[in-house]
């Protein structure tokens, strides 16, 4: 383990030089591979059905493994959109001309190795490692036991077809144990980056017992607060969608908060659309004078239920649902719902959450709905990257700086000084 | 300890909403305060320094201790600098219409508290405390115990002028005993990022004892690699400046590479010059083929001298000097002395450094010296800021949605389509 990880470090460096053609090239043979064995790609996630049906696993979860031509379709067709964006390494941030003839650049590069431990979604392995070969990062990929065979030989085409294009070879390597993942987390020698898709706990304990960074993909308990302005049907549809269009997701709404004003009006209106779709409404005392509901406990406004429940509480106004959301909150994803530009504007500034919304339904903070393609998933962390991660959240920088001959002590004697111009060139090399 | 974290994360919500004039005001009283009671400072750091002469610390760390008139004009001309800078929060970084009526903003905020733990200078204090207010940010303090006295009234200083300016009280908080800094680090609710200045082992120390991010601000085993064909002459006053014009720091070069074919006649002459500043060589046994010196040991590539003494190695070319660097090196800052374009450019690429240089000293690498104004410290991490750590290393974003009550469901059903148009218009409340 520590020689496999050792050896995608060394094949990280050499990636990180790969240009964007022959990433691309890469990512084309990876698409026709896919294609090209598929039937052997569904014959394997037949094995890994059969055997989790056998072991009893939810249907809700056996869905999520299914890994059929529709759905090699849609990876295929997501690695053709990734190559489609620009490519993201060696792009230039930053220009200075420190003074004659020094020349300092902030050039974008890889961060170097990306460890991903992934649920079992099979396409999760296609996406991450497409979007980590185009970004030029090393990657180690640990997904779900019950995907094993699937993601065995998804891993193996993906890897022969990149290394078949001249990608460096051991670029990727696939983990199969659950001890290959407490290996891993000592490896900060040669691993950059953590990305641990899962529950809230899981990230914890990836945390706990790592020094490696962790970007974290953590639980969504999202709101939606309806002002008193706030128009009633379209405040209705927001909470509606919000809630219901997919509920087993981190951007469906959780708790609903009102104020006070709007309550007599809205909340019987929302009950109305709530119970066509069976949702259960488990209210605070003040939303239980208005309509009927189970009585909410100080737990259901920490509870992310995943299902058609919703906890409702009224607030007294735009301040206090910015407080309830900052304490009870987990950062992800906020929705206001008012025809007061000063009111959202109150909203979108104070409530400290990745994304942060007016009028519109909490479900669409994501990668694909916001144009960046493909996503490693959501951070509700508040380093580095924030809301949905694309390209970008796997890229870092480093400074470049040319000179002629330059030393300090010119400076630190005053013999020269300092013009710091911004310049507007890219770096030249 | 968990009331005066709470407080200050309370306070951050309200500074990240605290216009640009407001903060710049706050800048301005406290560097009039600190002008006003330098009399009281001065007095306060005698203590501190007779103190700790009785206690027998080390002169270079009374001298770093020792906090002056001349001092105290500095930082003070650091905070006018400061508010020079152009107003980093709320800065629109993308925004893209997804649909008619539905546009995502990507907007700066401030990351929200900022633990940093600081060495015996205290006018790391002042920087640090002035950085995190310009950028928004809460921050409690814990700075050496040698400094307690200085430390207290600066804080006192400072954290009284802001609030008199208007800026939230609590925003800011000194900390004084290790036993704070052990709770402080459990304090992920609180504090969203740890900054610790110190030791490679004291970093490694606070990662592994909290879940919170850390930016690490480690050694630094900084290389200089000469050519075949460098100028002789301006490789020797490069490595000079580079060893010598500062030993005690992070960004001074440890190792020089020199090219096989450059050293019998780079060696003699560098010796020459390291002699005129004492510097000790330890040399592999190629070098010391070609100059007397010690003998270099494996040890010896890993070592952070900060004194005067350079480890030479000899090598075959720009790939065994990258290959090393990457091995030994701690990613700080490399720099390469060649006349080839295509040399730099493949050591540029593959030396996986926050900082690499072409023909200057690795002594540039530095906030100041690249023009950011003030630093918190330089990282070698690879995650959310990489090299000197500025303002812009304690921002964040966060996206903001303003829709017109869409929802998911349109799209999702294809009733709708995404159209990811850019727009280049900021955000607009």
């Amino acid at each position: 383990m520590n020689e496999l990880a050792r050896r995608v470090k060394e094949a990280s460096i050499k990636l990180a030089g790969a240009g964007g053609e022959l990433k691309n090239k890469a990512l084309a043979e990876i698409a026709e591979a896919l294609m090209k064995r598929k039937e052997q790609i569904i014959e394997a996630n037949r094995e890994d059905l059969i055997r989790s049906e056998k072991e009893n696993l939810p249907a809700p979860l056996l869905k999520r493994l299914k890994f059929d031509e529709a759905r090699i379709a849609d990876v295929v067709d997501g690695i053709k959109s990734l190559m489609g964006l620009p490519e993201p390494v060696g792009k230039t941030l930053l220009a200075t001309e420190l003074d004659e003839g020094l020349e300092l650049y902030r050039v974008t590069c890889p961060i170097g190795v990306i460890g991903v431990i992934f649920e079992s979604r099979p396409d999760a392995l296609v996406q991450i490692s497409t979007l980590c070969l185009k970004s030029g990062n090393g990657v180690l990929l640990k997904g779900g036991s019950e995907a094993r065979q699937t993601n065995r030989i998804l891993a193996e085409i993906i890897i022969r077809a990149a290394e078949e294009a001249g990608i460096p070879p051991n670029w990727a390597a696939l983990l199969e144990t659950r001890s290959d993942v407490s290996e891993m987390l000592k490896m900060d020698q040669y691993i950059d980056l953590v990305i641990p898709r899962g529950s809230n706990d899981f990230v914890r304990y990836i945390m706990d017992n790592s020094r490696i960074p962790v970007m974290g993909h953590a639980d969504g308990i999202c709101h939606c607060y309806v002002e008193e302005d706030a128009d009633i049907p379209m405040a209705v549809k927001i909470a509606v969608d919000s809630k219901t269009q997919y509920v087993a997701v981190c951007n469906a709404t959780e708790t609903l908060l009102v104020n006070e004003k709007a309550a007599p009006k809205f909340l019987p209106e929302l009950k109305k659309a709530l119970d066509t779709k069976q949702v259960e409404i488990i209210g605070c005392s003040k939303t239980r004078e208005v309509i009927p509901s189970s009585p909410a406990s100080e737990e259901d406004w920490k509870t992310e239920y995943l299902d058609y429940k919703l906890s409702v509480k009224v607030v007294s106004g735009v301040d206090e649902a910015i407080d309830h959301i900052n304490k009870y909150g987990s950062g992800h994803t906020d929705s206001i719902v008012t025809a007061s530009r000063e009111k959202a504007a109150r909203f979108m500034e104070y409530v400290d959450s990745g994304n942060v919304f007016w009028n519109c339904s909490t479900r669409f903070s994501d990668g694909f709905r916001y144009g960046f393609g493909a996503e490693v998933g959501v951070s509700t962390g508040k380093l580095h990257a924030r809301g949905p991660v694309g390209l970008e959240g796997l890229l870092i920088y480093k400074y470049k700086l040319i000179g002629s001959g330059q030393v300090v002590e010119d400076y630190a004697s005053r013999s020269r000084t300092f013009r710091h111009k911004k310049l507007d060139s890219d770096f030249p090399l």
